[in-house]
């Protein structure tokens, strides 16, 4: 059972990104509601979606919910009704560094037609702000080398690379994911 | 409240790996008692561990629990009583491919004085074999360049690169970290 619409409570957002983002677009958790708002179609725009269900979309985010390890932030026009950017911040309990958290953000997409605005930029911002107010000691991600750059603009630095394997059954559709 | 002295469930470590480890040794999952087994020693192989009381690494663990999403394995040394190697998963829950999940491999270390008994090979080939027994449709790592060879070696592939950025309070200590 789904305890909220919103992923998490807003108040861990802080308020020094919300001023960043244009007039008449609200950056904010996640809520069950954006199913109906655009959310999977915005997420297509950086991998496959495949078929999602409401009732699967409704079961996985009562699953993030009841850990509480996940933030997904998402940027919605107001006008539109739509969702045009998000980003998540999964916050990992360590043991090291004095039983520490990493902050793992993943999943940054901005819209088709919806570039230019910062709206990247400003999701990471805010996924930042959410580690720190969540204690991460550092937060991390993985990206194309060719995206580097940008995430440099972020205050992020490069400190290694990404290794992955696919599961046997997916390896056959590697090149979609 | 710890529910078990187990972090999760031995059955989905499955069969295949546990003949890959030494007579004498077993691989098997976390327990809250390998605080008194060495477990924070051999993880200070990796990286800093600083002060983790008994109190604090039982709330972590139980909040690892509880979650149900990490899968800390360990090498025990049944004659020592001593944990010699260990490895994390963290299973995230999505919501494109189909609401898929990604296994995150973390924390892989060998103890001083136990290399060459193929620990760290053993150990990542364990987490892989989870991560499929729990639906993950890929599995990633972060690692030095240096050590892209080794995971080739488990199976891996080089995807993109690594990005960090350190809390402003650990800033200080990045080298530590």
């Amino acid at each position: 059972m789904v305890s909220s619409n919103s992923l998490f409570d807003s108040s861990v957002l802080g308020n020094s990104v919300a001023s960043m983002v244009p007039d008449n677009h609200k950056i904010r958790p996640l809520e069950l509601t954006d199913y109906h708002k655009g959310y999977l179609e915005c997420l297509s725009n950086l991998t496959v979606v495949g078929n999602v269900t409401e009732q699967m979309f409704g079961d996985s985010f009562e699953e993030m919910q009841r850990t509480g390890s996940y933030f997904v932030v998402v940027v919605e026009d107001l006008a539109s009704k739509k969702v045009v950017a998000s980003g998540t911040l999964l916050v990992e309990q360590k043991f090291h560094r004095g039983c520490g958290r990493v902050g793992h953000i993943e999943d940054i997409v901005v819209a088709k037609g919806q570039q230019g605005k910062r709206f990247g930029f400003t999701i990471v911002k805010q996924l930042l702000e959410i580690a720190n107010a969540t204690g991460c000691y550092k937060s991390i991600l993985d990206c194309d080398a060719a995206n580097a750059p940008f995430y440099e603009k972020c205050g992020m630095e490069n400190k290694g690379v990404q290794m992955a394997v696919y599961a046997p059954d997916t390896a056959s559709k590697k090149s979609l994911l």
